[in-house]
C-alpha cells in the first residue's frame, strides 16, 4: 500500500477527522507552504446537529453529509485518504492507520466525541445511540419496525413496549430527539397507523438532573420542558436510567417500564487515540492542551474541539462540546502554523461565546445569545436560518430547505422509510501490506 | 401475531406488492365494497426507473421512495402489512407469509420482476445487482471505496482492476447506468481524484446482441452507442459475459480483463411465488393469464405487469415489462373486480402503448412514441418531465428536481457517499406464532 503523496520539502501537517475542527483548520492552511493530508473513516463531512432530524424521519441522510473530496479539489495543498487511525506514536511523529503508518511533521486531532456510557458498556448493544449516520439511519428503520410490529402482536403489554420511546439524557440532543418523537406521535403516527391506538405511544425523557439543557440558560430549561410537555413527553427530572435488558427499563427511582426503543444521549467523551500518556486525558476523555490548542508536552501534536480540554480557573471543565468552539479553535490553529513557519509568534485562543440553541418542535425554539434570551418563533426561526447557513453546501441547503418547507405547512415528514442494509455483501479487496513505509 | 383486520362480510382482496400494478388496483378499489389487504415486504413504493441514478450518486434513495401508509392514509377500506409472502395455496384461498396464513377471497399477485442470472446462480455474490434501494446504495458504495482503494494500491493492474466498471447488458438499466457512469467519469472524477489517472477509469457495455436497447426503435439503438461512445463508454456487441470469478472477466468473445466492479443487467424474470403448477409458468418465469389477467384455471386469482405473461398470437412474449403496462393491468383489473361484484361482465385488456424512453446523460436521450422518434434534447426534457410527473409525491419531485437542476448547472453530483450499514444491530422482536389462524 502507498500513501500516493507528492515527494516535497514542505512540513507535512496530518489533520486527523473532516469534522468542524479538522475542516476549518484544513481551509486555513490552503494557500500555506505546508503539505496537509486529512484522515477520516468516512468520505463526507458529516453536520451533526441535524442527525436527530434523519433519525426521526424529518430529513433524508444524504442531505447532512457532504462528500470531502469535494471540499478539497480547490485546495492545491491538500490530500485526502479515507483511513481509520488505530493509534498515535507521537514520540516517533506518526500515526498508525489501516492504510499503513504515516509520518508528520504536525499532527492535529479532531476526532471529536463519541458516545459515552460512562462505563456500562453492556448498554451498548441494547440502546441505540445517534453519533453517525448509519446510527440515525438504524434508528428510523427500527422505530418504524416495531409500529409495524406493534400492529401485529396480540398481547397489549407487548404492543405498548413496542410503542415506548425512552430518551435518555436531557441535553439538547436528548431534548430535540424527543420534541421530534413527540411532533411525530402528534401529527403523523395517527394518520399513518389507523391501526394503532396511538395514545399508547409514549416518549419518556429522562434527565438525572433537577432541569433539562443543563449547558444553557435557566429559562431554556424551563421553556424546553413546557414546549415538550404540551407535546406529550413524558419528562422524568432527577431520574437516570438504572438498568435496561433489552426489555426492561429500570429506573433510578425505582420504577420500570417496558420498552423496545431506548435512545442513549446520555453524554458524550472525546475520542481519544491510543497512544498518549494517561496523565494528559483529562475529565470526559479529552486531552489537555494548552492556550494553542497544543497537547501538554508536545510541541507539535494539536487537540481541537470536543477532543481538547483548555482548562483555566474560570473554566475547569473547558469549553463547551459546540460546533462554534470546534470551528474558532480550528481557524486559530491554522493560522498560528502558519505563524509558526513565518517564525512568528502564536496567538491564544478566546472563545468568542455564539450562544446556544435548541429547538423542541414546530415554531418552538429557545436560544441564548449572550445576555439575551430568545424563545418561541422567532428562536426557531433564528435555528432554522443559523442551521441551514451552516451547512455545507448548496445542494444540500435547498434540499433541507425543501424539506423544512414541506414538513412545516404540511406537518409531514416525508422520508418515514425502513431502508434496510444490503444483504449480500460484495467482497472488498482486502488491504494489504500495511506495514509497508509510507513516508513519500 | 394477529392480522388485526375488523370483521366484515365484504369480501376480502389481497393485493401483493406496493409497485405500480399494486397501488393501481389499490386506488381503483377504494370506494368499492370490498376489505382491501394490500402487503409489501417494504414499507414504501419503489420508483424503480431511477435507481440507476441512486447507485451512480446522482439521486439521495429517499427521493425515489416513497411511505406506502401515506399513500393509503385516506383508502378506508385498505390495510397495510409489512409482510414477506413465501407462499400460496391457491386451492384453500390463502397465502403463506411471515406474520401468518392470510385467507382471501380474491388474490391479487403483482410481485415484478427480479434479477434472472439465467441459470448462472454462482454469479449472485460476486457481481452487483439494480433492483431494490440496498442494492443501489450497496453499488454506490462499492464504486467510491473501490476508487478510493485505487489511490493506495501499488500495483497498476490491481489499480486498473479497482478502476474498471463493466455492465451487463444493454437494455435500458444497463445503457442509463453505462451512461450515468460515463459522465461521472467525465465531469466529476477528474476533480474528485486529482491522485488518480482517470484515463484509467474504463466503463464497458457488454450486449450479447447486435444492437443496444432492442425493445425499442433501430434508431433508439444507433442513437445511444453513439451516445453513449461520446461518453467514452466502451460498448461490445454481440459480447456478453461468459464467465466472472470475482476478480476477472471472461467475454464471450474469448478476451478477458480484471473488474473489481461488476453490474448485471442483463435480465429480469418474473418474480412468481411458490404454489402454482409449472405449466402456469410462461418463459421469462412469469404466470400465463388471460385477457383479464386471470392466471389461468383459477377464478379468483389474478396476476400483473412484470409477473403476468399475457400472451396472444400477436404478443407471443407478452407485454413489454414496463411501468405503463403495469400501470393500465391494475386500473383495470380494480375496475373488473367491482364489475365483478356488481354482476356485470369484465372488460379485457388492451395495451395503450405509452412508447419508451431512455437517457444517456445530460441531454441525450431516445424516445419511441408511436410512429414517432425523438433525440437529443428534446427526447430528454421529455424523459425528465414524464419521470418528474410519474414520480410519487410532491415532496420526492420537488427534491429530484431540485437535485436534477443542480447536476445539470454544475455538472456535478451531490451524494457520492459511502454510507455503510449500522455494524451493531439491535436485535428485533422475534415475530412469533407465525401459524395462528388469521382470518380476521
Amino acid at each position: 500500500m502507498r500513501l500516493g503523496l507528492t515527494e516535497t520539502n514542505q512540513p507535512r501537517v496530518v489533520i486527523i477527522g473532516g469534522g468542524f475542527a479538522g475542516l476549518a483548520v484544513a481551509r486555513k492552511l490552503q494557500r500555506s507552504e505546508m503539505q496537509v493530508l486529512l484522515l477520516d473513516r468516512n468520505n463526507y463531512h458529516l453536520f451533526q446537529p441535524l442527525l436527530y432530524q434523519v433519525a426521526t424521519a424529518g430529513l433524508e441522510p444524504d442531505s447532512i453529509a457532504f462528500p470531502l473530496r469535494k471540499i478539497f479539489k480547490r485546495y492545491r495543498n491538500l490530500t485526502f485518504r479515507m483511513a481509520e487511525v488505530t493509534s498515535v506514536a507521537p514520540a516517533e511523529n506518526r500515526v498508525i492507520t489501516d492504510i499503513g503508518p504515516i509520518d508528520y511533521d504536525y499532527l492535529v486531532l479532531a476526532t471529536g466525541s463519541r458516545t459515552n456510557f460512562f462505563g456500562r458498556s453492556e448498554l451498548a448493544d441494547k440502546v441505540m445511540t445517534l453519533k453517525s449516520i448509519p446510527e440515525a439511519m438504524e434508528l428510523r428503520n427500527l422505530m418504524l419496525e416495531n409500529l409495524e410490529h406493534a400492529v401485529l402482536v396480540e398481547d397489549l403489554k407487548e404492543r405498548e413496549a413496542l410503542m415506548n420511546f425512552v430518551v435518555v439524557g436531557g441535553g439538547p440532543t436528548g431534548v430535540e430527539t424527543a420534541g421530534a418523537l413527540g411532533e411525530l406521535k402528534r401529527h403523523i403516527l395517527p394518520r399513518d397507523y389507523p391501526d394503532l391506538d396511538i395514545r399508547l405511544l409514549n416518549v419518556h425523557l429522562l434527565e438525572m438532573e433537577g432541569r433539562l439543557l443543563g449547558g444553557m440558560s435557566e429559562e431554556a430549561g424551563e421553556e424546553s420542558l413546557a414546549a415538550l410537555k404540551k407535546l406529550g413527553v413524558k419528562v422524568w427530572l432527577d431520574t437516570g436510567l438504572a438498568d435496561y435488558d433489552g426489555e426492561i427499563v429500570k429506573l433510578t427511582n425505582g420504577k420500570t417500564m417496558a420498552a423496545q426503543t431506548v435512545i442513549w444521549s446520555a453524554g458524550v467523551e472525546g475520542a481519544t487515540l491510543p497512544g498518549f500518556a494517561d496523565n494528559l486525558v483529562a475529565k470526559g476523555n479529552r486531552l489537555s492542551v494548552d492556550q494553542f490548542n497544543r497537547v501538554s508536552g508536545f510541541e507539535n501534536v494539536f487537540a481541537l474541539g470536543d477532543l481538547a480540554a483548555m482548562t483555566s480557573d474560570d473554566l475547569p471543565k473547558g469549553h463547551p462540546l459546540l460546533a462554534p468552539v470546534a470551528i474558532q479553535q480550528g481557524e486559530l490553529l491554522g493560522e498560528n502554523l502558519v505563524r509558526l513557519r513565518a517564525g512568528k509568534e502564536m496567538q491564544p485562543f478566546n472563545y468568542r461565546d455564539k450562544g446556544a440553541l435548541a429547538t423542541i418542535g414546530r415554531n418552538r425554539a429557545v436560544a441564548d445569545l449572550g445576555r439575551f434570551h430568545f424563545k418561541g418563533i422567532i428562536a426557531w426561526l433564528l435555528w432554522t436560518f443559523i442551521h441551514l447557513m451552516t451547512l455545507v453546501g448548496f445542494r444540500n441547503r435547498m434540499v433541507v430547505f425543501v424539506n423544512w418547507l414541506w414538513n412545516y405547512f404540511t406537518y409531514d415528514r416525508g422520508v418515514r422509510l425502513i431502508l434496510k442494509p444490503f444483504d449480500r455483501k460484495i467482497p472488498r479487496q482486502k488491504k494489504e501490506n500495511r506495514k509497508s513505509p509510507t513516508s513519500a
